[in-house]
């Protein structure tokens, strides 16, 4: 039998060229007008994961020339406080994008706390509003992974017309986002979850795999069809992915590594992002 | 070989009975508090198949005790005049519900006309907002045809949790909220369509088969699987639906009729949220 060796996507290459495009741009904008480009960060509580997520978003700003604003508040604020805090920076004109931290807390709903983003500042798209414009090809932020993803696909010349992808996990801001885009771009898109029956018959199928689940080697690399193009968006302990990477290699034509693929292209797309929502509110022309 | 005859989803007798019960709270909500249920209908041009459905939906209404208003526009009605009608309809207090009678001519921006209909009075369940919630599982109207198909699934007590569930169309008020609304209750979701390379092949894998393309026996009845559900909301001239019924129904275990299925469903739906936004505007209990 022949052993394949599948093509890695360099999700940290691409990433690297996305940002320097958009330093590129948050300069130019930061020229015309004299105001740079802010993303505000709200971070609830103190989760370690979180609080260190936060400040390598915010260390990435700086880099690409981007402000970022710090909103830290206590793990007990409720959800009228939060709800209270994303209405204010919604309206303050200072800022250009606002990403809620997630998870927020078990005490607090995390939906109402979305939808009190502005969908013209939500960069990180988790609003119902972006869920919407990404399932009907409007304008629209796209939520930042499912965004990366799709970078990566067109970045490696994926073609995915008539495809059958299967992306599995159904939530909010990944899986289902993910399932429309690909939809919206003529793929046949297959949504799996964890009730699914049997999962390994329908990766077997899958042209493209998107994994999205947050489930150590859940997908089997036996189960990858020859040729197939893996993406891996899974994030364990151990730099694990949802995948399991050493046999899906053998058997995929392209595959996302763990770390290195998806996870980069996920803040590059917030970055981006950010720099689109302060060109369009600072009345520039959009990309 | 052994010929099965499948069960026939009644939707004429289901939908009586739901508009019967709809009549009931329409007369309680009338007696309380003085205030008829209103749906205002907005018809633009005269396409006779739409001023069919426009007549046979207000007719529908009077036997169930709900007022209609018909508005009726030009067909050379623009965007920006069709938006201001359904702005004013959706501030008005003595109307619930609004239905935009589709389609309403290639000049008009349906999507910028629909998202002019204020979510609480989105009966037909066409916003972008509706759709998030239907797929998100939050408050809020489903699209009249997915939710009066999810009505007659239950109806008969189809399990949907981990089967296979294969949608062929992606249309916003169709193909995707019935998706998404079959995702929500944890069926494997397979969105079929135009571009799809291999329809039969997904048709075969498939325990419920929602057809909603607009393509008269698109689906060949022997790509059906032994013992499936087939809900056909195809409509096509001729009483022909999406789907071969003919030899489907030796196949599957459940089917709809054409016409007799889905359709009647439709519209008990529609007047049922009717009756549900009548009820939440006016500040009594929802069911």
């Amino acid at each position: 039998m022949q052993t394949r060796t599948a093509r890695l996507m360099d999700g940290t290459a691409l990433a690297r060229r996305v940002v320097e495009e958009t330093s590129v741009r948050a300069a130019e904008i930061t020229r015309r007008t004299g105001v740079t480009p802010c993303l505000a960060t709200v971070l609830v509580g103190e989760d370690p994961a979180s609080v260190t997520y936060v400040r390598m978003k915010r260390a990435r700003c700086a880099k690409a020339g981007i402000d970022s604003r710090l909103v830290s508040l206590p793990a007990a604020t409720t959800t009228a406080e939060l709800v209270g805090t994303l209405r204010t920076l919604s309206q303050d004109p200072a800022v250009h994008g606002i990403l809620l931290q997630h998870p927020v807390g078990p005490h607090i709903d995390e939906r109402a706390a979305f939808e009190a983003i502005a969908p013209e500042k939500d960069v990180d798209g988790v609003t119902m509003s972006s869920f919407a414009s990404m399932s009907f090809g409007r304008p629209g932020f796209a939520s930042c992974t499912p965004g990366g993803i799709m970078r990566l696909l067109d970045a490696y010349d994926v073609e995915l017309t008539g495809r059958r992808a299967v992306v599995v996990g159904r939530s909010a801001i990944l899986g289902k986002p993910v399932g429309m885009l690909l939809l919206a771009r003529d793929a046949t898109v297959t949504y799996c979850h964890s009730r699914t029956a049997d999962l390994a018959a329908a990766v077997r199928e899958a042209d493209v795999v998107v994994a999205a689940v947050g489930r150590p080697r859940l997908i089997r690399g036996e189960d990858i069809r020859p040729g197939a193009v893996v993406i891996d968006a899974g994030y364990n302990a151990g730099n694990v992915g949802d995948v399991d990477f050493d046999t899906a290699r053998t058997r995929a034509g392209l595959i996302t590594p763990v770390p290195g693929g998806v996870g980069p292209m996920t803040i590059a797309v917030l970055l981006e992002q950010t720099v689109d929502a302060a060109s369009a509110q600072l009345g520039l022309a959009t990309r």
